[in-house]
């Protein structure tokens, strides 16, 4: 019940025990093709491009700024946890001039502070996350595309920790490029980052094809812009790769793309709405329990995700040993924090498999447990109650079969 | 039965049912711990740094070469296929000075034209393929390490095709940073790489190391050389995440970490000496049953890989229609080819759990069949006494339960 990787759904770990195909068998092509339609409803996108990252989620977030910005553009961060910082930090590597609008950890920017910087900066790239499990804020993106496209900007959205259990509405956020990984509320195994790619941008990128000298034939053209500044991430040759082309890049991860696309069916299967007042109703019931121990919530109500709580660790309260014992007692982790919240906060999760009612329930009656062999004084029995109300009348499993 | 990916072992796609762990869960970092050790002796090496890349195995290759390289060095690439051209196009995006020492398709760069390649260029570092599947061909690395030694050169070396199949021995062969895959004669699927780091290499990338803003904590320090150009392929934050340290980097792709570990433990199970005469004996029959029908085995006989044999397609032969005709009849897939030898010959593999006496068997059966009824004349029947005879005494299956 951490920030992620979490519990994995079990019909994604039977369908990665499906035998391998060979890359360009009709059957494996057809599943990549599959793939391309089932993220696009997740994505909230018409794109064309909607496809597989091999890698992380981290390797998605590489492969998206690497193809979209060459050395010397400049990439307007919008910056509020350790994501941002990553992004930006990726950004340096690629040589990218980097301006930055920030929130301190626990909040969102503003979209008029956004406005604001893309008028001062005229970036050529505006990056963001939309759920950064490091603070828990969610930052609000409609409107976003927008701004990005009256200056000609491109725009890019890190949705590592949200797709598949809030919404993502790329299309009508406007925004160009997406990524996001299994292992948080797709209820998968880390390793795959879905991606999508709208066509302005798939276009962008095009402009910076090259193709390998090993397998180049008759009449493939490269585009004229700046090389990308690597091959593994190289957006063009990925798009070729799963288009009707086929032209060979990486081996496609088998297994990883068995665990993808039943991630995908298991949600649609669902249906988004319904999972995404799931996960919303475990955040409230998490909050709630939480709170009715006496707990106090980390970061801004009017903008939590809703798939992971940051509560302070009480005053006293040796939050190490209450991990290990929820850990070595439960069988239950919780997540510990980074940077300036490391040692002042739990992440408690709730995604995918694991936002169901008594997995929350579990882990507030452990939680509670834990602390008071801590020895701190807490209302007992208040946190499970308050959590059920909370839950209200949403679905509180997700099937199993 | 082509050049990879190949059909997994059974056991490896029952390990990756397995449900998901915490990333610093102590069960999760046993199994890292013990991933280290299982791949020092399928890399024949002692080295401390072993361990996985989560990516394909060209995902294995640029992070080599990215944190090994940086921009405006000299390396010296001994190309003599498609993965060598591969080498020197990341090196290009690196921003290396690239020189190349080269060898026909289907022979492989003799060790006194490298040395002396060495001597005109002085590389810092020098890059080559271990088997290259594109013309089948093992290029021999005995004496590679002190050629490089005794010029300050470090040396790389990508055997993706090799591992668990041939012979590596990292140590006597004194190379630095040797790269795999698991979707070739390891009988896992396509998504993780296997990499081993010499001391001197991770000492050399040591002082490329760049913590994090995010997760930077009291007392970590930066080293002055160059920044490494990736986040995702920067080895020393990866050595860092499987050090004792721990330092957050991506998040380990677990289900994958599950295959790699269990492919290592049934090659060691096996027994490597007899795993290679195994894929010896399946190199043997191939090319055995493949000339008895009359047919011509491509390449260099002295320095072909066990585990890939490439022919040329008859003239008249339609080549596409027998790979169909192969697919759609006996459900077995055979490999086209790249480049100059697009179109001219078929890559037959027999690799990992690919690799037993009845595969082999029942490819050249069914190949026999296909070339007849493509009204191609060719002695009957031969072809499979002939590689039963080659086969010999070793082994003829890999263990199932």
């Amino acid at each position: 019940m951490g920030p992620g990787p979490i519990n994995a759904h079990p019909r994604v770990l039977r369908a990665m025990s499906a035998d391998l195909l060979g890359q360009f068998d009709p059957e494996m092509t057809g599943y990549m093709n599959q793939v391309m339609a089932l993220y696009r409803p997740i994505f909230g996108t018409q794109n064309r491009w909607t496809m597989l990252v091999d890698g992380t989620a981290r390797a998605g977030i590489e492969a998206a700024l690497v193809s979209l910005v060459a050395p010397g553009e400049v990439v307007l961060v919008v910056n509020f946890g350790r994501f941002g910082l990553l992004l930006a930090e990726i950004l340096q590597r690629i040589g990218a001039v980097i301006e930055t609008v920030d929130a301190p950890w626990g909040e969102v920017v503003p979209l008029d502070r956004i406005e604001a910087a893309i008028a001062r900066v005229r970036p050529r790239l505006v990056a963001t996350i939309h759920g950064d499990t490091s603070t828990t804020m969610a930052q609000p993106l409609e409107g976003l595309g927008d701004l990005c496209r009256a200056v000609g900007a491109l725009s890019y959205v890190d949705a590592t920790a949200t797709i598949g259990g809030m919404e993502l509405a790329c299309d009508r956020w406007g925004v160009d490029v997406v990524t996001g990984g299994l292992q948080k509320c797709l209820g998968g195994p880390s390793g795959s980052a879905p991606i999508t790619i709208s066509d302005r941008a798939a276009e962008h990128i095009g402009r910076r094809r090259h193709v390998e000298r090993g397998i180049r034939g008759e009449g493939m053209v490269d585009g004229q812009g700046p090389r990308i500044g690597s091959n593994y991430f190289d957006l063009a040759m990925i798009m070729d790769y799963w288009s009707e082309k086929r032209l060979n890049h990486h081996t496609e991860a088998t297994s990883m793309l068995y665990a993808a696309r039943e991630c995908a069916r298991i949600a649609l299967g669902e249906g988004l709405a319904a999972r995404y007042a799931r996960h919303a109703a475990a955040g409230r019931a998490m909050t709630a329990g939480l709170r009715a121990m006496g707990l106090t919530v980390f970061g801004d109500d009017a903008h939590r995700m809703t798939n992971v709580t940051a509560v302070h660790i009480p005053a006293g309260v040796d939050g190490e040993a209450v991990r290990t014992a929820m850990r070595a007692m439960f069988e239950i982790e919780i997540g510990t924090a980074f940077g300036p919240l490391q040692g002042k906060v739990w992440r408690l999760g709730a995604m995918g498999y694991n936002a169901m009612r008594h997995k929350v329930l579990l882990t507030l009656a452990a939680l509670e447990a834990c602390l008071r062999m801590q020895g701190f004084a807490l209302p007992l029995g208040e946190a499970v109650p308050a959590a059920i109300a909370a839950w209200g009348p949403e679905q509180v499993q997700e099937a199993r079969p």
